[in-house]
Order: structure tokens, then sequence, then C-alpha cells
């Protein structure tokens, strides 16, 4: 990491710029409110830090211990507000801010109808973004795998139906790129790009996704350590997307018996995540669990661990849906989440940031 | 499970027992608010629940499916207050009703004046029982094993402090037993006995507590699932003793690199839990996380999650603390804890109560 | 499945097809020896068996229980050579016939020089392929990448390298595609293409890879049940693919403490798996105990647990390996390796297959 | 770890050890055949070592760096013979020996005719010692708990069978202690003490059992890791009892679906111990796989990894068994697996030698 002093001059910026390079380094320029940071992706050791730190313009050079050092909290000390979280701006929603945000939506989507209906139902509950996925990850090609697994026009079109539900209902959008042929047309139509679970290992995916500049959903692997989820985080940064969205999502069950869950949530993942890196993080009560009757106590549990959102499967008629049925709530059933985690919210926010 | 009549006298129950002990099985008598049910110990296939339907006060006899059934709601439907759940006397506190109940003290007691400090905090913080090891298990021979480890007057003196300083704070006491041995001696001075996770396992630790009569902590241990915690309350209550309040502190983590966390806490087996049982649950945020600043919000969580009360390790002076430093809260900050948490349960207590 | 008559006629199988086409399926003919075997792809619930049974030619339609269908021994039992595993054919080799098979080389190919040198060690003491990664998957931006992560021309460079090495030695080739970006070219230059642990989920990857009709090494991912591994390698045989050869490569380690090894080897998991599928399984003790001095053993154990070959990372001088140093062998111990196994698989072969 | 001068005299090494009770520590000495090792139980910090390294007859004073130090290799190199791995005898066996030892029998004792008639099968296919549950641990309270769980004379009978067996047949003779009550009689009766996985952690129990000095089969818990594992042996040495056999016999599986097995064999911990500890290590194919079509790959794989003995459940009628009917196999069954295992042993027993 260098630190560039508060008058460097953009020639200054780009002369340790081509510096890093000469090395056989990427060069991360973040730009902050006082001054700027530069980041540097691949070996380290490759550089000088003691001959960088006597270019001109330059404040300080230093090695970050953590392996993941672009979204580390140490290097968000040095840009914008000095330490403080980032805050995502997506569509007309910011994630990371005051008030906790709401994703909510089909698990995948079935028809126009459908999403329409669920999109009125969401926004009258008090969410501020719709899921709905066209292309799903499925455990077996015997199963449905999206609207959009067959053509790229069948594609396009269930897309369409996502943004003409966003802009009709004033929320944003959430869709899941499962494949790199579907990042191009997903970012075309969606305001949030999401990277799923089983996804967060696919480093090229990542890089594809990353380059669109648009904001990316992305969810912790079920046997992912935090270290490697914010490691591959990294990926995205190291091509100048900085606009995260972390998701808990559930990690593996053990244990002898019957599995009472899908997964398990691991909530203590959230204020470690927030004490580690500077993104926002987030929780999926409907996945980790996948039972209806948790989702209450779950959203609850995630909010007051520190969260800064939730994404929840809501269904007008939960036993219809086509995928994860037995997760899907109401709409009605959601807006007593919403009501509930708001007040949760604010009792343990104050108490959440003086930690981090 | 056999259903008496409500008007069945205490000679038709005494030969329905009688017929169970025939067949080799032993029997747990449940008295009722309205109506006596008799649970079975042993190999169900020995008797014949057709036979026994047939006997007179006998309203009906049927199998229960679950591996636990003595520990299952679906037994406690037919007794007190018709599948409610438990409410657990120890000492003068509830577990299991209206308000969460806040368990607090060092992880082990080093010395008559701080345990007597610490007790004057946490009273003052609002809690409601004293911890305090006084038999520790360790990973390590070469570890503080605890002052009740030497001789038995060295581990009654230990005992008679904790007796003290919970009379004197009015505060319910609760000690661990790690192995037989401690069993008489800590049932004598503490009014709940703790049989930690490692012990979860230890079916002929858990007879032995269980006839003592006195209400137990019982940790769930970190590498156990939910059917298996469930199944082994069941030796407790086999014994004849349903004052059992489970505790959930945290499962094995998974994952590739640092662990940030000792434990990942489980927070969904709170609900879970509560669907298949109807005896309460807490839950231990801090050997779950294992770090200070984690506390306050896995306290919150686990209410939030439905937890009808918490285990915290607090010390006057946590850095100072023999076993278990890192992890040991100050009493100011339990109080946080408490005000948070008393708000958050009332925010979640009547959807949990009306899920389960 | 429908199992057609041995005189079945091409137009009799042809409409079987048609008829499964217009349920909104897809058939995946095997013709075997004494007959053809049409699996189906997609959901069965679409479809009526008892109507396709009386269809001319077939001699019995019916579900499969399995979630993995295409790849279970139960559908190999009505092809080819009536349940026997399958012999996969790559290059000159064949794998899960008589003899064990042995696939060596470095993690990452470096140079020329570096691969030729390789290639010659590993052919003298008893390879029979050749493995080198031109695309590497790395759990940090900030690591070498492989020399195929630039531009095309030099993921073509290196691979053409890895094609002179295998003929110039007469050994089959192996290189691992990470993404579907390097499909194609992977296809052109190597005999075998391997996906690796962290791909196993990534379906879009595994389609693109099935259709280039060559054997493909399929690794299981650390946190995959065996269910899920056979449900993902149905992605490919759904393709029409079934020249998969499995491996096994570790899975998450469990419990506190010190990890000694990367993974968990989970060799029970080979027996399991030639019980359940037609495929042929292989292991990896390299990557999964990432340590030089435990090869030897959990070589000689997966092949004593029925393995059909193993793949081992092999450099001249270990310590100076870019990637995975620490687990590399010489190709002088990879000879007594070959050796010691050998002899342990004729040991066990003769029980191994009576069992399955 | 303190390492007297080859001369030191019985005076100078009682010096030593009152001075290291001053400071509150215990000592254990283990006179090898060139000099005499005194280990340390308790806190290191509380000594000086370089005030003990001037003592009379004291060559060298210092710290173990490993969190088990009694057991450690590191402690071994300096007593008996230099550094090899200790050679446990029981009965009329030794283990960790030039041939690998065979302990067969069944899971549960049920009479003396079972017990005799299985005795005379594994002695006939091979088998060196006779194991048989007296006590069982078991998940159910409603379960056959053994024949010992009744009365003390009961116990005595069938542990009686077990001593009868054993002379009848020249067998070692091993049981399981499950609880601390059942020490004193099961140590009057068997050549060796089994403490089983679930009371791995249960230190008063290890304690207990040591004192009786008999040699311990110590079985791995299944959510233990190695450091863990070897942590709780040293509870044993602490008492001064060195005669431990370590068993591995499966952690807790992960990852979604359907288990095919109980537990995951973990035969990588077999070198890893093997390098960590001077102590034998065995392995446990029956209860780890849980399946009896498993038994002959998971033994041999066992005996590949390094192991020095088997422990496996044979039946002369396995689908007849009391308990774990499932993984039992027959005596002739055993005879293949003692031939092949003993061929096996030989061609890894040089080479797994010369890497410890």
């Amino acid at each position: 990491m260098i630190i560039m002093k508060s008058d460097a001059t953009k020639e200054q910026i780009a002369e340790v710029v081509k510096e890093i390079k000469k090395c056989g380094l990427r060069a991360d320029v973040s730009e902050g409110k006082y001054r700027t940071v530069i980041g540097l992706v691949g070996d380290e050791g490759k550089i000088s830090f003691a001959r960088i730190g006597t270019l001109p313009g330059v404040k300080e050079a230093m090695m970050i211990e953590t392996p993941y050092k672009l979204v580390s909290r140490e290097y968000s000390k040095f840009f914008e507000r000095e330490g403080e979280s980032l805050i995502v701006k997506a569509g007309n929603i910011e994630i990371g801010g005051d008030a906790p945000i709401f994703i909510a939506g089909p698990c995948a989507v079935e028809s126009k109808e459908q999403l329409l209906k669920i999109a009125e139902g969401i926004k009258k509950a008090g969410a501020h973004a719709l899921r709905g996925g066209i292309f799903k990850p499925r455990s077996s090609v015997h199963s449905f795998q999206g609207l959009g697994s067959g053509s790229q026009e069948e594609a396009a079109e269930a897309l369409s139906w996502l943004r003409e539900a966003g802009e009709k209902f004033e929320l944003a959008t959430v869709t899941e790129v499962r494949g790199e042929a579907q990042v191009d047309i997903a970012a075309e139509y969606a305001d949030i790009i999401q990277i799923g679970a089983r996804n967060m290992y696919n480093q090229d995916l990542l890089t594809k996704v990353a380059r669109k500049n648009k904001p990316i959903l992305f969810k912790r692997h079920f046997g992912a350590g935090i270290e490697e989820f914010l490691s591959f985080a990294e990926y995205i940064v190291a091509e100048g997307n900085k606009d995260i969205i972390l998701c808990e999502r559930g990690i593996l069950p053990i244990g002898k018996g019957k599995s009472y869950t899908r997964y398990t949530i691991d909530l203590a993942a959230i204020p470690v995540i927030q004490r580690e890196t500077y993104l926002p993080v987030i929780a999926d009560p409907s996945h980790s669990s996948g039972r209806r009757d948790l989702v209450f106590n779950m959203s609850c549990a995630s909010i007051a661990a520190g969260a800064s959102g939730l994404m929840i499967e809501v269904h007008y008629n939960p036993s219809e849906a086509l995928v994860d049925a037995q997760q899907a709530i109401t709409s009605d059933e959601l807006k007593g989440i919403v009501d509930a985690c708001q007040k949760i919210h604010k009792l343990v926010a104050p108490r959440s940031n003086e930690k981090s």
C-alpha cells in the first residue's frame, strides 16, 4: 500500500503507478476525500517499499499483513472518510448506511405476472430491492434451471420483466449470474449482480463481473472460511470495483443425525467481517435455514448481529414456488420482519459502530 | 407414551407402571394439571401398545417417532399446560418465562474476594444468576484445573464462597461438574449443576447428576447434532428429572485459514430446539466467540433468535483472569447487554411463541 | 431409464427419443454390447413410464431412485459389459482397467525445460500421464496465476510444451481449465481436461467441457458430499460424455488446533463411489495432504482402498517449485511409490471387484 | 524437560524432582536405557530452566514447544532407544513392533457362548486380541446398554467370560470403560482398558484409568483435531502411564446429502501422529465406516497408511448382533484381511520407519 501526500499531483501518482507496473504488479488507485492511496495487485515481494517511499508525492509505502489487502480495513483507513465503512450505492438504495436494507423476491422468476405481483407485495412490506433468479445453480441437471437457461432471447425477456418490475415499484434489482456467458446480458438489465455461494471460488467469473463496474452481491461459499471469502472478494477489487455487498448465507452443518436446517448460518461472521473489511455485510436467513418458520427469528438475529440488510425469499403463494418452496414467506410476513428489524437495528447500530 | 384418562386413579396408574416394568422397561410418570402421562425408558418394541391401551384408566397408548421421546414437544402436549414450554425454577429464578435470564460471572473462581466483587457487579448490572467454575475442564494437563481439583476440603471451601456470594446478592448459583466424584459436593452447594460441552456424551455422569433432582444446565457438544443433543438430554429425563436448561455454546468451525472465533455459534439451533422440545434454551456468547468485542452483538443476536437467557463471562479486570481472559467483559458492559436484550426479547417473544 | 430389446431397430430407438423430447426432456442413448439403454435428462415426473413401456422395441421403462441416474451403477447394469466398471481411454492409456495408472508432473508449468525434464523423470519412474497446470486456481489474486493467465498466445505456447512433452515421452497429458474461456484451447492441446475441486459446482463450465467429447478428470470439491459429487458428474454425462475419471482430493479438516494436513483425504469415498457408479476413481495424495513426507503412505493407502490410479505432484527440485513446493516429490520417490502400489493393487483388486 | 547426565545418581534425580515440586509442578521420571529424562506436569512458566540446568547431574533443561510434551517425539528422543517408537506390551502381545496386531471380537458381549465362539473364530483367523463391550456408550437411553450396566455382579460375570475366552484361546483382552465406577472392575479382568471416542475429553476418567497402570487403548473423538487428541493422551502420561495405544476411528462427515459411511476415517492422521509422538497408532475400520462391505478395503488402506494394527468387529452371525450388526464381519472374512494386511505391512513398514 502506498499512501500519497494530500497535495500529491496527478503526475506524481502516475509516476508511482508506472513504477509499480515496471515491477510486474498492477495498481489499484483509490482517490479518497483527503488523499490518494494506491493498493498493489500481485506479489509484494517483487517491489521495494523503501525505494517507492522516496518517490515525490509519496507519504508512506508499506506492506499489509493480511492475505486480503485491498478489502482490508487497514487499507480503508487512509482513503475516503478515514476508516469508515463503505456505503454501496445501487439503483436508488444505499447499503451499509444508517438503515437496514431489505432485498426480497422469488427464488426463481417464473412469469411476468408472478414477478410483478411479488414486487408489489414486497414494496408495500417495506423492501428496497427485488431479487429474482433467471439463471439458477441447481444440484441436479434434472431440475428446473431457470428461465434464462435456454436461448439468449428467453433470458433477455425474463430479465426485462425484472427491470420493468423494479422500475414500476421503485425497487433496485438483483439477479445472479451462474456462468461467464451470462455476465453481459445480466449487467445490461439488473442494478446489482449476484455471485452465488457455489461460484465464490470462480475467479474467472469474479473478474469478468467486476469489470462491468456494477455493484456485486457476493455470497460466501458454504465451505469457506472468512479469510478465503475476503481473499476472493479481493479478486473483484483488484479490477478496480469496490462496490461489493458481502452476504453470509450459511455454512455446512456438522454433527450426526438429521439436519434440521439446510446450512448453519454463521452470524458471528457478520461482526467479524465488519472488523476485517470496510465492505457492508448482509445475511440470507432464507437459504441458510431452508425453513419458513425460522425466517422471522433468524432475520432478527442477523440484524442484531450487525447486518446491514437481509435477503429474503418471498412468494405470494409459497407452496406453489417452483424452487425452494419450503423457505419462502409471504409479503405480510415480510412486513413483520421489516418492522421488528428496523427497531433492533436502532438498538444495536450505535454499539456496533463504536466497536468497529 | 401412555396417556391416562383425567379421572384415572392412582391404582390404575400403578398398574400401568407395573405392566411396563414387567416388559423390562422403566416408566416416567408425569402428573400434569389435567392428566397423567407415562413415558417409557427402554426398547418400545418389547411392549404391546395395543394391550396397554385396554388397561383401565388408559386413554391412549402410542409410540413417539423421534429418537428423543421424553423431551419431545409431542410428549409435552399431554401434560401440564398442554404443550407450553417448561419453566425451570432454580433458586429464586425462572428460566423459560416472560423475561430473559442472565447468568454471569467468572470462568474460574480464583478467590473469595474475586467472586464477591464480581457477584456485586453483575447484580447491579441486572444479572439473575452467578456462575463460577471450581472444576475446570481443560485441554492441557499443564493448565490451571480449577480450585476444586485438589482435595475435597479445597473444593468445599471454594463452593462455599459461591453459595455465600449467591446468598449475599440474591443470585442463583451455577457450577460445573467435570467428573462423577464431584457430583455430591457440587449438588450440596450450588442451585444449578452445569454439565459442560465435553461431557455431553458422558451418560454415566448425566445419570448421576440427574438423580440429584436439581436443575441442570446442559451444554451442547461442539461436534453434536441437535438430534444427539436432545437424545442425551433424554438420559436425564429418564431418571425423572425434567429441570433441564439447554445451552447452545458453539460448534466446530469449518473452512480453511485462520479461525476468527473459537467456535461457530449455531443460533438457528435455538428456534429449532424450541420446536422440538419443551425445555428452555439459552446461549453462551462468551465461549462460542472467545472474543470480548463480539459479546454484545452475539448476545443480542441470541435473544433475537429466541433464547430464554444468556450465560456470559464477567470479570472486573478481564485481562487478569486466570482462564479465558480474552473473552470476559466488565459488569458495565454487561449492563448494556442486559438493557438491549430485554428490549429485543419483547420484540421477538410474542412472535417466537406464536410460531412454536 | 428405458431399456430397449436386444433386437430393437434404429427407428424404434429414434421413436422413443422423439417421445422423450415431446415431454420436454432430453435423451442419453447408450449403445451397449447387448442392447441400447436410454437415460433421461430432466424432470422424470413429466413422462409416463407406463406409456413408454408399450412402445415397439422397448423392453422396460423405469425410474432410477438415486438423485444421480446416468452415472449410477444401476444404469450401467443394462449396457456394455453388464454392470462392469467403465474403462476410460485417454491418449494411450486406460483408466479403470487391470493396472493402476499414475498421473504425475508439476503443479504449475513454469518453462519448457522444466516440463521436459520432469516428463523424462516421471516416465522413467513408471508414470503413464503428465499433468501440468497452465491456468491455476489460486486463493490469492496476488499469487502466480499460471503461464496461461495472460494472452491466448502465451497459453497456447505453454500448452504446446505440454503436448510436446507428452509426445516425446509417450505420456497422456492432463491440464486444468479454470474458466469457460480456456476450454477451447485446452481441448485442442491436452488429452484429458481437468476440472478442479473449486469448479465442481460450476455447471456452466461442466457443460462446456463435456461437449468437447474428451476425457475429463473431475475432482470432488472439499466441501461436497458424495451424492453432490456424483450429481454434478451427471451434468457431464447429460451432454453425452461418459469419459469421466473421478478424483478424491481431500475434504475440509475439522477439529480444533493446528491442521497437520491441508485437507482430510476421505479414502472410504473410493470404495463407496465404486459401489454407486461405474466410473473409475483415482486419488490425489499430494494436494490432499500438502506434505511431501506423507505422499508415500497416502499413495499406498489410496490404492489399498481401491483407487484405479493416483495423481501426484513431481518436481526435479521440489523446493524450487513456484506453486505448492511443500508437497512435490522427486521422480525417484515416485518410482518407490509406483513399485509398492502395483504390488498392493494386485493384493486388493480381486477382492474389490468381487464386492462391487 | 530435563535431561540427566548418563551417570547421574538416584540422589541427583531425586533432588531435581524435589526442586520441580517446590515450584508447584509434578515430575514424570522416564528411566531410559542410556539416561533418565524428567518431564514436567504443570505450568512451565513457573520454573526457571536456567536454574535447574545448573543442578548436579543435569545435562540440559529445556522447554518443549508443542502443547503435548510428555507424548511428543521430541521427548522420546532422549530416553530408551533414542527416538524409536514405543512398543506397548499387553498380555502376550506387542503393539508397535514388527508385525501388525489384529484386535477382533463382538461390539457387545451378549453371552458366554457367543463370546467363546467368536474368540475361537478370530484366533483361527490370525487375530491377537479379543475385544468385547460390557459397558456400551449408546446414543439412546432406550437402547441396550451392555451386560455390565446393571449390577456389579452382572458386570463381573460378563468380564469373567472375557478373561476365560482370552485365556482359553491365548488372546489378549480389551474392554471399554464408560464411567468412573467401572474402572476398578474392568482393570481387574481385562488386559487392555479402552477409553472410547466419546470419553476422549473426559479428563477425570483418563486420570482414573491411567493410575491402574494397565495398557490403554485410547480412541480419538470424532470432533477432535490431532493436537487435542495428543493433548488428552498427555493426561494419561502425566500419571506416569505411557502404555497407550492410540486409535483413529473416524471423524464427523461433512458435506450435504446422504452419508454413505458413519464417520470419515482420517487415515492421514496415522502417519501424522507417528511423526508427532512415539506411541503406536491403530485404526478401527468397522466403526469408522459402519459398513461390512468396506471393511476389507479400509483395513488394507489403514495398514498401508502405516497403522500398527486394526480393531475389527467380528460376529459369527453378523445380522444377529445386538449392537452394530451392519458392520460386523465373519471370521472367514477376517482371515482374508489378516493375510492381505500382513503383506501390505511388509511393503510399507520399512518406508514408514525411514521417514519418521
